[in-house]
């Protein structure tokens, strides 16, 4: 079934220990998208400026992915992030964020989107993905991400946007954050309280772990031997976690929402999220093939089977 | 099959955010000793002042643990250390060490100890380490733990004692200190060419990594609603790790020292390192039965599976 990706659409400047890019195609949207293209149709939703390279657009629909929703505003730039990561790349620090065309994104989906069972909103503003979910039409299974400035500084409406989702993606920090606790099993018990029935919490290089109210399920980090490039691999994460559960149909009201199908997300969440680190920015998603993708869940399997 | 532990016995002052004891039992030889007996018959090797308490003494009787090389030192006094717990309890400040007995100890094997076939070597001088396994006749499988002081100031004398070793425990900091790699894969693969044909990396609250040439093996951390008191967790999965496999008498000669064994032997180690963090020090092991640590094992498997 059809998933809705909304969120960002970039320019990334990255350097990381193995080299640096200036310019590349990145964006949570543009990930999430990708990750999510191989197990389901994906409909993107985003705004560039009349800069975005037609190479770019080529390689989401290389991928099959509807971007009738992607707006072009002429005379805009895209958004442009650029960051340089610490020699463990287990930290990162912002050179630039220039917003541009992203500072006013309002997003309106194209007729054909709002029909579709699956939404997966991006970390943008809690009114803005409150919005969006209004223009859906029966939607049967929200997904969403947010980070630690709306938890902080628009908390009411962040509340107020997830007592209607399904799924929330946060980190173990985040996650710390919004409930107020240090503990991660006190932490998720609270924020399972607000509205999600499914909380997967991500712990960078250590995996995730996906909670329920009644079960949760650890899933290890894929031990890499390198990392070239860890941006976009939370938001792959979030593609391949949500893009199983849409390939297969599975949400609340289908009655197949079992717990052994989450965790299998959860897998696929990791295994895609192992593969966005493999090259710089999304050029992994050139070359990969769902051949691989089911042999890296297979290693999965073989490594923490006991 | 029986199993030699050798390293500190000492007393501990602790604070965490849960409360502080003033002094109570510890040692790196304690836990791995107590946490050991549920697996397989124990000795332990160490050194006590006059001032060692017979309860003390009689929890590790009770536990069945051979206490015949537990030397006294007439008007001597016990190793004591006393540190604090930050908030989140993943930082400790050490506010006192008196080696006391400790700082002359020179283990000597009783000689109903000498042919134990397993040998779990605690955190200690790596000379005094290689002495121990000496004494020994007919060993079939060595085990032990470094830190990095040893790793720093020591690295010769460690590099000669760890030849001789079947299994290594350490930490991700201490696996990256010793092999010059910052990336995980890479780093566990130059220190299993120093000897060791099993290693395990511990990963705090996020787990273990089992690895030999051919396999790795990722536990996760076992995610509790409190932790009291994390002293001696890694004491505790060493102990369980060997005491696993001791009891089940798996080393390299017998043939039967399969990855699945290995497997499960990590997983009994996380289940007893998360049962010590229940209590302060050692308390846990008053109470718990062998069944609570299989009923245990059961919930690491239903989270984990998929």
């Amino acid at each position: 079934m059809s998933l809705v990706v909304v969120g960002s659409v970039a320019y990334d400047g990255v350097e990381t220990p193995h080299g640096k890019i200036d310019r590349m195609l990145g964006g949570a949207a543009t990930y999430i998208a990708l990750a999510a293209s191989y197990f389901t149709p994906v409909k993107i939703v985003a705004v560039v400026g009349d800069d975005f390279a037609q190479e770019d657009m080529d390689l989401l629909t290389s991928r099959d992915i509807d971007v009738e929703g992607v707006e072009r505003v002429a005379g805009g730039k895209t958004f442009f992030w650029a960051g340089v990561y610490s020699a463990d790349m287990n930290d990162r620090t912002t050179l630039r964020t220039d917003l541009n065309v992203f500072a006013d994104f309002n997003p309106k989906l194209p007729e054909g989107y709002r029909s579709s069972p699956f939404l997966l909103l991006g970390n943008i503003q809690p009114a803005l993905q409150r919005g969006v979910r209004g223009q859906m039409n029966g939607v049967k299974f929200t997904g969403g991400d947010t980070m630690n400035y709306w938890i902080n500084d628009f908390r009411g409406e962040l509340l107020e946007t997830l007592k209607d989702w399904d799924f929330l993606l946060i980190n173990d920090s985040e996650a710390r954050l919004l409930s107020g606790e240090h503990n991660l099993r006190r932490a998720t018990a609270k924020i399972l309280e607000m509205g999600p029935k499914i909380l997967v919490v991500k712990r960078g290089e250590y995996g995730a772990v996906l909670f329920t109210r009644d079960c949760h399920f650890m899933a290890p980090g894929y031990l890499l031997e390198d990392v070239f490039d860890p941006t976009g691999a939370g938001d792959c994460f979030a593609g391949g976690f949500m893009g199983y559960l849409a390939g297969r149909g599975i949400e609340p009201q289908s009655g197949n929402m079992d717990f052994s199908e989450l965790r299998k997300a959860v897998i696929y969440g990791s295994v895609m999220g192992s593969f966005c680190c493999e090259k710089f920015g999304v050029d992994r998603f050139r070359t990969l093939t769902r051949e691989e993708i089911e042999a890296r869940y297979q290693e999965f399997k073989s490594c923490t089977a006991f």
